[in-house]
């Protein structure tokens, strides 16, 4: 799927809308001229002057000008992406051509514009015909004004069943000679709009958590070779709301998110990065509670876990309500199954290098340990857990040293921000680590 | 996809089925003549007098007859549509024969009952081509009978794997030449069948959720402009349990349910609609509280959560087993994220309305806001809850008008309970917001 | 679709790997030397020599002569089906090539081991015209070897997004001229690779739960008439999660799961199987607790719940922190709310008894009762549940009966221990019952 793409990311973590024009102020441009002017953690890998949703009907022609003048001005120096987001609509053709005529503007050379711009995000698609149509429009503005063919990329946005059942055909449509969906790069969930497709509703108007649409674009996306980016997260101030969303995406493959604050973009870059050091969790009730480090121990303080010594090998462990009465194998092994162990960045790079080795030397599989001692009401305990690596574990547990990889060569103006959150000697390593398959 | 549909309601709350012979009574036509003069809450929006599973196999034939008579006697006043559901198997051409001829008969003009029968329902069918011969076979007796092409529109119930996954194909297949699938009205999951075919099974022989066909259903339906209705809820005592299935429908976008009794028909017909005034929820411990309004307090008097006043603005909240110290501002924003609103109608029509008239005056967003005074162990506390609206939130958030209003034009029979329900002024505005996108 | 398969098995609870050559061993066949011998339960219904990820890339061609002698000595008397995975990857020509010599080997009547081979295992496809170069290779070696035309089933491991929609694909796909896609046998997760493929990542390193992954698997699997199987458990001593994770996968219609170790595979070959007698569970926070049987009584003895008599016909029931004060009714609905029973072998062949007769006396639906006396502090309480049965749930019910006549009739080897489990009786009357539909 590779061939023809006009993108080198491997990754978008951060898919931040800018307004394109907002009436009542002196500069009705403000917005985007602060968005173009962001570096480091607050810029976003992917950039969206947004001239549909985020900018009032009235304002978009406005929002044309804006978006040539800003990207002219500011989009030679912006680290991330540029991409546009232009009006559209699967079941208005007025609307469509209102796009055409956006993007036709937005992409002439004469303007200035097009040389920092990346690519195009059409909202509100349809099945897979309507896809086309968006791209066919790119194809005339390449051709009209001279651009390379497929070199402006094209984005979606799923927020409809039809759209997300498009998903579907790309890997059999991308790549026919009557289209240029060889363009295509993000596919990018809108749950307000799909909402409102697909007619839901919930009692307090909350969104639904619609986790079969993130999935299928998900899949979607890893089918066909591109990005999958999860929809806005309305509550800014509520972050940690935010990354518990991230997580499960993560777990879904889904590694972007739309943000629609600088904040939000700070904490969208950093969290699909492994933390810097390795922790160890207590699963009790449900909850995960990260162990307190002091001086190599790691201590419970809590009251849903207490232990007791009875004597030289019996304990009381006392669980919630209920209690047991174990010797020190069988209280091992019952700790063993409430921990789990957070990979440090330096983990993931000591394993894999641990691994390459082994596979040099002829070895198809061998035990990773990691080891601690728990204390837990002023008892302590060494335990460690094993885990078995082989090829398949190696390459799995690689994708977010791939990420990182990736960040680091897209976004210099980060590696300050890197080197501080890891150390010189880690992010280093880090890049240093782990082949193409 | 509107065009060429023979239906006009947007949504199918309930969908009845009746037995059409019950062997052992004086009349084998009792049920379906109790069910035929239900109005108001207790009639469904589809009545489905069923020939199929409902109905023992040797008294189908009867069955075919009292149909006709009942709907013939009884089916100009009847308040919703009707939809005989017929024999059908994916898998056995003696069984689709037999539907035809049910429905060949049933729809015969000489009969008398046609005129009052909007559809039929096809059972068990199979993947996309099976869903074929039912058309063809309904084309054939529009012919033969000197109906109009499409006048009966055809519902399917989902119950196998490729059922499930021809729901991907309406887009495409429907509109064809060579077939007539316009047709198309209801897509209904059976969960029983399903069950049997997918060969699952669960240690209680509860059914299982099925989150992900309830998904491609509500997605089917969303993409080809149909409707998503779901299967039988078995334990017709539980009213809760009922409602929470319902509940979770809807955030998958499948606002109608199947009901076995007109008890059942009138909670579905009621659960859609929104309360008559809105309430504040607290969610302590995931478990959602309604909170008591007394003279426009809303109180929480129960122990899962404690307040107390240390001096002018220090507070002691405790949550669970958790206490937390806290000024007066940390407190309201501690209380607002436990707390949620659900509107009720009056609410829905008043931020509409204003966000109507703000649009007009050329804003693109507002900020709604719903405030209360808070009552926890005698200490008050204003809160209020601020969201944005903009064009998408306004429009997901209509989803339940335009409910009500397709309720209210298909429904006479209903309009007395309504204002019951919400009072004249109520439904009266309610009536009067929103338009169509 | 059962046209052209060549296998009879309905059901597969077992797929078992076993490395084909290990480094540094006197024996570099000893692990398949073993497996092959093994008998019972502990034998898997299909055995997978492993020439792919189980085995280091060095030792593949040593592990292709290993499976030609292993499987020519034992395989003859081998319980289960034998299936050799090769190497494939869709991304990589070389690998498929290396794949179809591999299979050309084994395959070679010259070399013994063909006649005991019923398929081939392919890892890593891709969308379906990659899994019609694996049917292609099949059919030359078929050709070439003089075998009959599809006499090697093809089984294959879903660990992309590509391979998961190809399972959108089998019912158009296979029979068509152009392909021997009938071949097909099972359909397999495999979580690790998907994982990587995907992208995803969890905190610690766990694999997702992909339960969309895992409905599509199987759903594909019904629509096809194939065979579900889930990918590996590797914390191999956790067997309360492995019983866990294959209850929620039968919930889902998945019936079998890979096994890592013959202790693997005797907990996944019991655990389809109905419980020999049936039990009463009280479900209290969300946790669901087995009753005590103590003579025909049903104890409770825990406390979440609690029960005392105030007089004649009032009760105190403390659930949590719930407090309720019943009449006996009351007290009766209250608790057969909170209660479930688990059908034992005994009682679904009871209950698909009564119902094949009440059949035959021309009855379409019969109430099903169990009943206990529950004991509750000392507190005895007479509560039955009844559930109406129809043709539908009569067939839903009968799935796990047919698993049993399934694994009875192919697995010789596991009579004497599923005697032991059920008791002769009880054996005879489930292979008795039932009829095909």
């Amino acid at each position: 799927m590779s061939s023809g793409q006009n993108y080198e990311r491997e990754f978008v973590r951060t898919f931040f809308t800018s307004p394109t024009a907002v009436d009542g102020e002196d500069d009705s441009a403000k917005m985007l001229r602060s968005a173009a002017q962001l570096r480091g953690m607050r810029a976003p890998d992917a950039w969206v002057p947004d001239n549909e949703d985020a900018t009032a009907p009235s304002m978009r022609e406005e929002g044309v000008e804006n978006i040539v003048t800003v990207v002219s001005e500011h989009g030679d120096g912006f680290p991330g992406e540029i991409h546009p987001r232009v009006v559209w609509h699967r079941d208005n053709p007025s609307t469509r051509y209102q796009g055409f005529k956006q993007m036709l503007e937005i992409a002439d050379p004469d303007n200035g514009a097009i040389d920092h711009i990346d690519g195009f995000v059409i909202p509100e698609v349809g099945d897979i015909d309507d896809w086309k149509k968006a791209d066919e429009f790119l194809t005339i503005i390449e051709n009209e004004h001279g651009l390379a063919a497929c070199s402006l990329s094209m984005s979606v946005i799923i927020e409809s069943g039809e759209a997300e059942l498009a998903t579907n055909d790309l890997r059999s449509e991308v790549g026919k000679p009557s289209n240029n969906l060889e363009r295509l790069f993000l596919l990018v969930n809108g749950e307000v709009d799909y909402t409102k497709a697909m007619r839901a509703t919930t009692p307090t108007g909350e969104l639904p958590p619609w986790p079969e649409l993130r999935h299928n674009t998900s899949r979607g996306a890893s089918a066909a070779g591109l990005i999958a980016v999860d929809g806005p997260y309305d509550d800014i101030r509520d972050t940690e709301g935010y990354r518990k969303r991230m997580t499960e995406n993560r777990a879904k493959g889904m590694t972007g998110i739309w943000s629609l604050t600088p904040g939000q973009v700070v904490t969208a870059n950093k969290a699909p990065l492994p933390p810097k050091t390795g922790s160890w969790l207590l699963a009790v009730d449900d909850r995960e509670i990260e162990l307190d480090n002091e001086d190599g121990h790691h201590v419970y303080s809590g009251d849903e876990l207490s232990l007791e010594v009875i004597n030289d090998d019996r304990y009381i462990l006392q669980v919630g309500a209920e209690e047991h009465e174990l010797d020190s194998d069988e209280l091992r092994e019952e700790l063993l199954a409430l921990t789990a162990y957070v990979s440090g960045m330096d983990d993931i790079v000591d394993s894999m290098m641990e691994f390459e080795a082994a596979k040099d030397a002829g070895k198809g599989a061998i035990a990773m340990t990691q080891s601690t001692t728990l204390e837990i009401d002023g008892v302590s305990l060494e335990i460690s857990k094993d885990r078995m690596w082989d090829e398949a574990t190696y390459q799995a547990a690689q994708t977010p040293i791939t990420l990182f990889q990736d960040v680091y060569k897209h976004r210099p103006d980060q590696h300050e921000e890197l080197k501080e959150m890891y150390g010189g000697n880690v992010v280093e390593r880090a890049m240093a680590v782990g082949s193409d398959d």
